[in-house]
């Protein structure tokens, strides 16, 4: 059993090498009857694509979608939404050098492996270039999140060991596409950029950390016991390229405190709405959402492609020089912020919609 | 869609609430013809149980559990495994008192804004005792993982803020079993297990992280694009009860490594097998195990029980104050290290049967 | 991956040999708030229990059942619901003589090739005794049914050669209940009982055909395009041990017909409700409900175990003579029609759930 | 959940509407390192494309297809092969007249009343041009099954009330590609032909009887007790569309049998090898494979689009009348046949793949 489906009723399939006819997928369990908002699908795909900034891997994809099925007239029949991103630029030959050898920290060892054969030009379906259509995908998850009211923000509190230091509820997300390591502190901003222009002068790459933040979700989101909603959202998350970790509500720090200060106590506010006085439950208790702001970070691991000469071995099992070629990113970070955001309005949608036959009216 | 199956081709159902009849499951695509060593589940069911020291919970029970099929003159048959684990020591009336009001940081307030409903005794299906059948079901898991000499350890490396400062490769595990903390090292054994009853003392609590490592797993497991060996285990993980943060590898350390330093070289060791000289990937490249040690460290949260009164609100809205009982754990630590090493045989033998038919021969 | 899981949201997993400790199950997705008329289920137990007529197996069994979780001052928590039927009279003593050998037409021998092992009493995991806990949880399912004002009802329209031949729409299934062998039709039952009396004088057995009318179920259930209503409804009924055929609507008889006259024409009744004049289509048209009613047939083989001597092999392939013992049904038909109840009325309550998030409202 | 998902280890996603820009699906699970035969996949698509013949619907459509991912120079990489065929004949203009109104017997009603609206062109999601999804991922599973020698054949045995009377056994399955009606035998052909012709010429059409063997399957292929070989055959074959009757072995005939006639007796053959010495199983006993051969008929009701005018009610619930417009089959069977042996295929594979596992080596 393979692993290319992700969520419940939700459910998205995908397909795709970085340099094959393309990517793409298949979304079904979308509701029937809703407007699809191209433009926000192609935003998305913008915040994602290679070649947007400075930055960014100088590939030049335009991420252009197609949409094969499933919309009709502009609103959605409730059938599935196929979708496809053709592959532009494809540059094969870049790879044939590293058709034989195993690139430090990728995925040509394991898939050899696992496969007994591979793809190897461009890391073929470990390529993060399959995160375009967790994008697309997303974009449409989000659209049916907007309809409750609810909304999924990402950005970048870490590049490298420039952190910022902001409470994950007081980030003003909406800076944080104000420059283009998508970090909504400007001063902040401002240094992981240089830092990462440096990296890049130096043939060197970065790690960093996503804070997410989903506002306005409604209590009851989650299924117990296996599929708790911060399961979920790790498993999500952690299937992205390059994550290592994951924490929610006071994560790893929240291991230092004691029960009675960790304690999130509940109070009642306005219009009898019970809320908590503090969240360090991350807004989901019992695996449960109890209505109040759900927010996580995720870990992401440097870029492993880097532009220095590195010894490994070949499919012989000899040692050989890899010389860095191909293009790349420096810091993945700021391209994954859109990918963190799909990712976590599918599982969110998902739930959403699991959630709707639960109870007896 | 409830969450109560875990798994693909081993795959787990749960049922059971703290304080009715019992807990149990049915897990099925255990291979036939394997003899079950009902001692090596005894054990680890024994490491589980409440009551087992002075710093877990006085709950007396037994945790003896009743196979109902699939086992025939001592084998497996190939079909599902059903088994019961029955409460003995219920004391429901003890939570008349909180059968109206919402306990901090629990989940009394999510299961009744998601149910309409709850069974107050003790947290209902949200109490940790589910973990029994975790439990249970991960013990059979060990025993495929030790057909093919894979072994899952795991062991508490961090209570409150005393941490071992151990790299998860270089941990001893198996003196991890002799002190109740279940840390390796002796001498920070002992000031956990001096913190954890000072606190138990001032009816407080706290948390803590466990690691865990699993050796001689093969190359080739975990599944791209959405089931990365990384992502399931996240999953597992964070199911647990009060589990807040996974990471693997490098992990959120890794956020702030280089390229340069983090890349794991290929090098070529005697008898022709490929390994990496270093192992910052955690044993994991692409979602799919590499031949190296899987490692990845799991944070808890502080038990939200204490002795110590508690403002909330109850169904209501009322404020209220909740005076503490009940039987709790102080840490749960301790007995969380055979949960998480569960958790995990599960995910890796689910990956072992799962590539049994990846490749033609 | 093994086949004990049935269903989507309303998802029923089963475990359980003949001749093992009990047989039993766990059903999850009932929505909470429910409350459970268990004198409802112990009548489906009883309608399908063996011993209960002069034409069905002497085996005793209650067939009384415990629900081990799930349930709260009798009504449903939306967590799952685990119950257990005890196995009470079984004699594994009888099954001695043919654990060696291989009785035709059972599953001895395909048990045996798959698992390389096999349970021999009473045919283990392959009895139909496993179908009490389908019936458990079909009882279940009847009542979110009737919530929606949805009723399931079978009954027995042929036995061998003898068939009931009245449209499935006029029959009157109240009155199968009044007769030992389930057929509505007094006259019709008397020669059918007749008839499988003197087969069990003879030492031999009939098969026949249940039919079934699902009347009241909403247009829009079922889930295009391989989920279909008559897709689902026939894995369920083909999956009942001895099960042979299946067909809705029209059937095969169907086959013979021209599509002018095949045609359902849509007409308009009273209060605007639109209806077709006729109902080939049996309910169904592209895999949804229509409002119509659903009805469908389903063939049985005749049973297994005869009681004369047959020639057959052993497992080390030598020609030997089975000398039928054991206890057994000359005709299961009138136990299966609580089977088929059981089965339909899970299928049609799990696509109600799963149509509930289909349109946005 | 919606149902555009097949197949468990093996999984088959499809997508596309009739005349939208295409239709096409993603298959994951086929074990890497197999060399796609390109030819086989395109003979398959070209029997069951419309035009083919002077009885099957004259639209035109080459049926071309493109492969977008998991194959690398002619091999699969185990990876998900996503695949595109595009709509070119699709005259949309040709269903303006029955935008409004509900043509009998077809999906109009039925999906308007589930989605709230449908893409009304040539019946969108529901017309059978999704079949050619299935067909293409049945060529795959079929040189998946060729590698273990399986062969899967299916030919007509009934169009309308003309029958072709010969044991499923003793069908020649290659003679049924000589005529345009594939039914293997000449005389019966010449029969079904001409009167599909004149039906054709009345504007009328016909149902029929496709008959499908599997020959050369292992024993043990097949899940109890829910996933039986049987249930699953079933619901492949009762999600084509206009399917109406699904019955292996003896089926409905079966039931007239008494079980002393019905037995299938155990021999032993030459070189040790156990099989039976009739086969009214079907090859299936217990919902396993018992290494004989598989066989079972498939009903199929008559084509609902007939060129004859109509009464019918339109969206507001008004009598109006249909006149038959568009391209339509006189009779589906033709075409279906195909349909029906690369479900059948993908039933057989995903079993095969799911039992590689069961057993401990």
């Amino acid at each position: 059993m393979a692993g290319n489906i992700f969520g419940n009723v939700l459910r998205l399939m995908t397909f795709g090498e970085s340099h094959g006819p393309g990517t793409g997928g298949i979304l079904e369990g979308c509701p029937s009857g809703m407007t699809l908002d191209l433009d926000l699908i192609r935003n998305e795909m913008q915040r994602r694509k290679p070649g947007q900034s400075g930055i960014s891997s100088p590939r030049k994809e335009d991420d252009e979608f197609e949409i094969l099925s499933g919309v009709f007239e502009g609103n959605t029949l409730g059938t599935p939404i196929g979708f496809l991103i053709r592959n532009k630029d494809a540059r094969s030959g870049d790879y044939e050098a590293t058709k034989e050898l195993y690139r430090p920290s990728h995925a040509d060892f394991t898939y050899e492996e696992k496969y007994g054969l591979r793809d190897y030009r461009g890391g073929g379906r470990s390529s993060a270039r399959e995160t375009a259509s967790r994008v697309f995908a997303g974009a449409i998850a989000k659209q049916i999140l907007m309809k409750h009211g609810i909304a999924v923000n990402a950005c970048v509190t870490q590049a490298g060991k420039i952190k910022l230091q902001i409470p994950p509820e007081n980030l003003e997300f909406s800076l944080a596409e104000n420059n283009v390591v998508r970090c909504p502190d400007a001063q902040t901003a401002g240094q992981m950029i240089a830092y990462i222009e440096k990296l890049r002068e130096e043939g060197d790459t970065c790690g960093g950390v996503i804070t997410c933040l989903i506002s306005n979700a409604p209590a009851g989101l989650g299924e117990p016991v296996f599929d708790k909603l911060q399961a979920e959202l790790a498993k999500a998350c952690m299937s992205i390229p390059a994550a290592h970790g994951f924490e929610y509500g006071s994560g790893f720090a929240g291991a230092e405190m004691k029960g009675s200060a960790h304690n999130d106590a509940f109070i009642k506010v306005e219009n009898g709405r019970i809320r908590t006085a503090t969240n360090f439950s991350g807004g989901i208790q019992g695996g449960i959402s109890n209505g109040m702001n759900i927010y996580f970070r995720v870990a992401f691991k440097p870029v492993s492609t880097i532009k220095t000469n590195q010894k490994t071995v070949n499919h012989a099992g000899e040692e050989v020089v890899l010389k860095a070629e191909g293009r790349h990113d420096p810091c993945v970070l700021p391209r994954a912020v859109p990918v963190v955001e799909a990712m976590s309005a599918l599982v969110i949608a998902d739930f959403l919609l699991r959630n709707s036959f639960v109870k007896f009216d």
